[in-house]
């Protein structure tokens, strides 16, 4: 264990989990602040997360249909300020260009929040016939809001994201479409991630600005606070009319599209730190990590050590695989793969190889085995399943024993006054008892839960009749 | 023919080539206009073509230790003034953010034109022992510049592209990254997508803003006209010094980093379009093209045409293939896929099947090939290939025919007013004669090619005696 000294320690979880989750990113070498307020500089060991995620999510939405575009980093203001409730949701915290080579300029641009607009105005020029629909675009890019608190991946003013927005025939379909999109980031995040998550519909006050309806996943941090991990907006036709997008159907009337929009964000990166991470630094699922496995030599510099590990980073070429072979002590490559949060380390040294086996340790419960060499790739490939498995096991026992059940207002701020995490709350559909609760308890509603949205019983709230069931938690 | 008229015609290129690129870039769906005056929308048929170029010269990048990041798109005003010749060079082109979240800003914000200095900002941070040295960092990202005329790829008020920047310990070292990723763009135009390319070394008069040298890959489009393709900047250590980037060195003495930074953008399709194009449309190469095969099945309502389609589509799985089985004529569908530049069509009718054959048709020179089905899968890879290999020999033979020489300034200023090409001219070395040439001519120099550098012979503008060897053109 002095070893760990070797390896600048971290603030424990417990103490204070939000210097825990800074000290996390600044020595994973997640990001780095910049001199730009807000902004920050994702570092190659946080980037290649973003790509893992960026290309597993890319496939699956290939695999729907979807195809990418990319429009420009400006709006307009007269083009932003076409949708009454999407200019008012956006409009505090945008940032203004007024100013290009040197010219003032007489309609400002806001460099973009979100392309809803932008995507409208290219579907109007596109869109035609019902043959033009539907029209399933993405972009992965960065977009910027003006934010006043700021941390790393969860809140800056510029993040990278994707966006998908398609226009459809109607309503029906938009609606399928919306849901779709949203089952495919519940999938990833659960499959791929990890991290399991509650599906739901935001209320009216916490839905999207111009959407008739917002759908939301929602996962579970270790410190019992919500984190929204992915949106999927259903417009309407509000856009379309707000815009002019029609299209002649096969009777040759005029009709308006339904639009539909979804995106996920760096914030994910995020998600995995804080739902996955412990007090030795980040804990990849083997699925994201961007290298897999670490082959730490042991007593290196005895004959046919590095030669072996050689061998074996062969052997496992299916996998993401590199030898630590610098001149550090082997206790500090440990620290700084567990840091770093490489699923799965090899340790093989000279009495190893005489026994013709390795001693792979997991990051994620600290477990120790002896493999032999024997079938490894075979060997690893389970391990690597395993590790993925018990990490979205334990997340979700985590999640359940920090959800909660409250009957009343009593049971309620009685459980937030202990404890943090999702409380399931019947409420009664007014937006005056959900104001009630952000001011006096700093809690929002998450979402009203797939398969339980109608409730019986009476609202967490006001006692009166309840209409929907509902997850409230502290969010970040 | 008469089913050409069903795709709307495209202007002929010898009668404006102009007006014929414009035309191609809109038939082929690959880019449109928007309300945000010089950007555009890429579409999904042109957004496809970038995604593979980006992701070979991406995986080109990885093999030679690159590593990707993102940093901020807003650079301070004060960070931007630090490097000189830098700021001068691109303060007339830059947009200015002047507000965010409804506050004026105190330190104004230029959208990133590029990043140098952001990446100065962050070796700064970074960099501190020889250990941490050669950072080489790469991004994907879009940029800004206030162009006056824009031009659908070829020039646009913001562009996506990569950026490369690395910092080094030595200035050999430098040099050799700089060279290297020259290489890399040469080899990536002429093997992925069919470009033959001079690499060369630009002039003072034309090097980057802050560089000590900046080598360059110019190609000759179908008009004779050049256009720089990708470029290479090695920065010395003028950077470092303005933004401090030290590091301590084996001897433990401080030392200045030596820089390098290198680029190219969506202009490559440009190249692309206007290298290979035709008549018809565009012309892709097998390895750019997003799909590689187009089979339109003759007859298609008869008995097992469509089954026997898909059972083509199966046996080429390997390629990027499509059936079009919509319900067009077949001629509109061969017109289609030329207009789109699919380097190879499968027709395939009733005839055909009884025959046990197929009918491929090549985009590039129109070749019509009868092809047993028997081991069609190795038939097309050859054919696929051969495609490959003779666009880029069409291509070079086409540069080399537009490639002349001149000995003196008479000579010269008659090939520029007959023709249009690169013209070899032996240069005094004086950026007189540079300044003249183009203010007469309009022409520039495109760059003093490696293996060349020096020349014996009298300057083609002045008679004087010569230093450089240099190739001159007419650029986009």
């Amino acid at each position: 264990m002095a070893d760990k000294k070797m390896v600048e320690a971290i603030t424990s979880m417990n103490e204070d989990f939000a210097q825990w989750y800074t000290d996390v990113v600044k020595k994973a070498e997640l990001c780095d602040y910049t001199s730009v307020k807000g902004c920050m500089v994702i570092r190659p060991a946080g980037y290649a997360i973003w790509e893992r995620l960026r290309n597993e999510l890319d496939k699956r939405f290939k695999e729907t249909g979807v195809e990418n575009v990319y429009l420009p980093m400006f709006i307009p203001e007269s083009l932003l300020q076409k949708e009454k409730d999407h200019v008012e949701g956006f409009a505090p915290e945008v940032a203004w260009v007024t100013e290009g080579g040197q010219q003032p300029l007489t309609d400002r641009l806001c460099v973009r929040p979100t392309s809803e607009t932008l995507f409208c105005d290219y579907y109007k020029n596109v869109v035609h016939s019902y043959r033009d629909l539907p029209q399933v675009c993405n972009q992965w890019c960065s977009v910027v809001r003006w934010e006043k608190e700021t941390r790393p991946f969860l809140r800056s003013r510029e993040f990278l994201w994707q966006e998908g927005h398609t226009a459809h025939a109607t309503a029906e379909e938009a609606e399928a479409r919306t849901v779709q999109m949203l089952n495919v980031y519940a999938d990833f995040l659960e499959d791929f991630c990890a991290i399991p998550v509650i599906k739901g519909r935001k209320t009216e006050k916490e839905k999207f600005a111009g959407a008739e309806a917002t759908y939301t996943v929602e996962a579970l941090m270790h410190d019992g606070k919500a984190l929204q991990s992915g949106t999927s907006h259903n417009f309407g036709d509000g856009f379309a009319r707000a815009f002019g997008i029609q299209f002649t159907d096969q009777n040759n009337t005029l009709q308006y599209v339904h639009q539909t929009s979804w995106g996920v964000t760096t914030r994910l990166i995020g998600a995995i730190i804080m739902v996955h991470g412990d007090d030795n630094g980040l804990v990849l699922p083997p699925k994201v990590a961007p290298t897999q496995i670490c082959i730490v030599p042991i007593q290196q510099k005895k004959d046919g050590v590095l030669e072996k590990a050689a061998w074996l980073k062969e052997q496992l070429s299916n996998f993401r695989v590199k030898v630590d072979d610098t001149d550090k002590s082997p206790g500090f490559k440990f620290a700084e793969q567990e840091m770093r949060g490489i699923p799965l380390r090899i340790e093989i040294g000279p009495k190893d190889i005489e026994a013709g086996k390795c001693v792979a340790a997991r990051r994620d419960n600290g477990e120790k085995i002896d493999l032999p060499l024997d079938n490894i790739e075979e060997r690893i490939a389970e391990l690597l399943d395993n590790i993925q498995r018990d990490m979205f096991e334990a997340a979700k026992a985590r999640r359940d024993s920090q959800t909660y059940e409250a009957k009343n207002y009593e049971e309620f701020k009685q459980i937030f006054a202990e404890k943090t995490g999702f409380v399931k709350g019947a409420w009664c559909g007014d937006q005056a008892c959900e104001d009630k609760i952000k001011e006096e308890l700093a809690v929002t509603s998450r979402c009203m839960p797939f398969g339980h949205e109608d409730c019986e019983g009476t609202c967490v709230c006001c006692g009166k009749p309840a209409k929907k069931m509902v997850y409230w938690g502290k969010a970040y």
